[in-house]
């Protein structure tokens, strides 16, 4: 049953990201109106909201926030404190990850329902979630998360990258275990550094672009690999993009060398991007990130994500959407509330519309995929990332003052802390 | 009155820093014992701590964060929201602020009071806050913020450094404003770019020393200057802090340079620092920062800061020194537990050390100024710096799960929001 309580009717005096206070009003999981205040104190009608109404005091709402690159299967949360294991190169790290993998006992599940309640209580409400698919893993992890999925099909929504994390084409049935993923419910291919891992561009290009082609499903690649080869590799994709029609869906997650190539490199490689709708994922990393204004004026679309959270990859991370905006504002010293309102696009609208989100954002007729945050303004949301008042789900109240509330799907039991 | 509700007597089932479950025993404002729980879950006689118990069940225990270095006379907090104006030199930068100050109608001590709160909301027991001296303001920010001192006593321990930020030998009269903020109560003196901004290197640091040397004083000098002209006024200042025996007692904020120049150079200046007891402060900025492990290695004292939370230098900046660890963990790439430990150490031992804290710690004697943290060690409360489930003063608790206890002195009424 739905209680005026859990699915209230109106948010009121809230203030929208174009700074306009207003009162929203919800309907069958959707935002049916939003209607301005008067200025100067003057209020609507409270009696029309009858006792489903929620006061927000001003209180800046959003849409719920995207988290456009996670690893739901990772995350150590819900078990232990692992301590982080050295380890530079990729390749050791996915060694590193393996060896981790195998002491774990907590399974996927529960560590993956665990880290998405985190999310959602941070206000987010969908994230692309990348799958590790290898030839020891196979696809249980897939299956873990494809679980997960569904169990929290009222809390976030889920998109699954079947993701090679130890390669494509060195890596004995990859290929075969990709396909089969697609089969069974991943909706993107992923791929991981085609040079600097596989050392064979073509050849790990040629079963990603061919697998999306065959299954009619969107592309996500980690690029790490630096400079001219990372750039090189950027153009590659953008003509495999534009030749199969793919524009739009297709991602190229982190792509560092964005950051470290010349002018003239950064430009071509741009414009190669932009023209074949070619997305670019960052979440903002220690050392060279892609220039997010540059790439934003040369037409590209640029999200953001968390990337790894509190796993082998490393031990930080909160879930927090918000505080990503911040850290990639800090990283690409992002200062006026404009460069401000960009931040906070990495993370709503840009990451939405690289995910192909439909009804997403405060329209009528968007779905009441909602948070509110204690702020006046997308800038101050931004550089603050202050407490969530309020996030619901299809006009389903999911958390309050921080907290969620009662009744909600929950993880595991056996988690080691109640905090 | 002291209840045992706000002052308790004992915080049971803590998790202290080295990893051991105990119960800490308070008396008159200091920890009194720490007593170590017995393993596989004995619990020691709960009837001996009568009603003064608070149980924290397994959190971790740490001494008060010290923010190492803040602005509390510039932040906007406690005023309408006030966007970054553009310019990116110091001097820019500089005359922005004074085009803010001269705007904003909020004054520097409710300002400055709302900071306070939102840093002791964090668990920051202790700060260095540098203070305006220029020819605009001249003493008016000190005497804000020796005011704000004396209010927040019992909420944390403030020592003033007399700051030039228009420059100490091109500002007119600010040497005599320093010998005279020195006497009115400021604990050092600052100083600022020697070379980049007052472009006379002798010039200013004659000033600032001749001044620690007539007062007694401290010293902590502001410099951004870059690459070899930074590492050479290093080397100067670390000359003039022994030629003074100013051992422990003289700081240099930022030190991009440390970030930028050739190995042999960074061994060096390290290398002088260390011998003259000259600490490193750092706040983890975008650019260039210090090189905490190697510097740490040479044996250079390194801490860790805020700087500008919410001001005209920039629109971020929580107060919260977990997160600030945070940021300087991921841009230094800390990541084992030992690498978090240091983190976590820059934000307490090493600051409390810096600003020559007495009683600090948890050790028997210490005063009780303490926060327990939602995390199962020091290493995780650095990467996830989640919620403060406690915060005290001299064994008074001042917030309990995030938020202030009734009864504090509160910030000047008349703000504009109540988050």
């Amino acid at each position: 049953m739905q209680s005026s309580r859990s699915h209230p009717s109106v948010l009121a005096d809230v203030t929208l990201p174009d700074g306009r206070r207003a009162d929203v009003f919800l309907r069958d999981g959707l935002v049916a109106s939003v209607q301005e205040r008067a200025p100067y104190g003057g209020t609507p009608d409270e009696t029309a909201a009858g006792d489903g109404r929620v006061d927000l005091g001003g209180a800046l709402l959003l849409p719920a926030f995207v988290d456009g690159h996670s690893h739901l299967d990772k995350t150590f949360l819900g078990a232990a404190w692992q301590p982080h294991a050295e380890g530079g190169t990729i390749r050791e790290r996915v060694g590193a990850e393996l060896r981790a993998r195998r002491r774990l006992t907590v399974p996927v599940t529960e560590r993956a329902l665990r880290l998405v309640h985190r999310m959602v209580e941070h206000g987010t409400g969908h994230t692309r979630s990348h799958v590790d698919i290898d030839p020891e893993a196979g696809l249980d992890n897939l299956h873990a998360v494809l679980d997960v999925r569904e169990r929290v099909r009222d809390l976030m929504t889920v998109q699954i990258v079947a993701f090679p994390q130890s390669g494509v084409v060195t890596a004995p049935g990859v290929p075969d275990l990709l396909d089969a993923a697609l089969r069974e419910g991943a909706d993107l291919v992923g791929g991981l550094d085609p040079h600097g891992f596989d050392g064979d561009v073509a050849g790990q290009l040629d079963v990603v672009f061919g697998l999306a082609e065959r299954h009619g499903a969107g592309v996500d690649i980690h690029l790490h690999d630096p400079g001219e080869i990372g750039a090189e590799q950027l153009r590659d994709i953008a003509a495999r993009t534009a030749a199969l029609g793919l524009d739009g869906r297709v991602t190229v997650s982190h792509a560092y060398c964005l950051g470290e190539v010349a002018d003239a490199t950064l430009a071509r490689t741009a414009s190669a991007l932009a023209a074949a709708g070619v997305s670019i994922l960052t979440n903002g990393p220690a050392g060279s990130m892609p220039p997010v204004l540059r790439l934003r004026e040369a037409g590209v679309r640029v999200f953001a994500g968390s990337d790894n959270i509190r796993d082998a990859w490393w031990p930080y991370g909160t879930g927090d959407m918000l505080e990503r905006a911040t850290i990639i504002g800090l990283r690409s010293e992002l200062m006026t509330d404009d460069e401000l309102r960009v931040a906070a696009s990495l993370v709503t609208t840009e990451a939405a519309g690289a995910l192909g989100l439909e009804r997403y954002g405060l329209e009528p007729g968007s779905r009441a995929d909602l948070v509110a945050v204690a702020a006046a303004s997308v800038a101050e949301a931004v550089a603050a990332h202050p407490r969530r008042l309020l996030v619901m789900r299809a006009g389903r109240v999911l958390v309050t003052d921080g907290c969620p509330v009662a009744g909600l799907p929950a993880p595991e039991p056996g988690v080691q802390r109640a905090w």
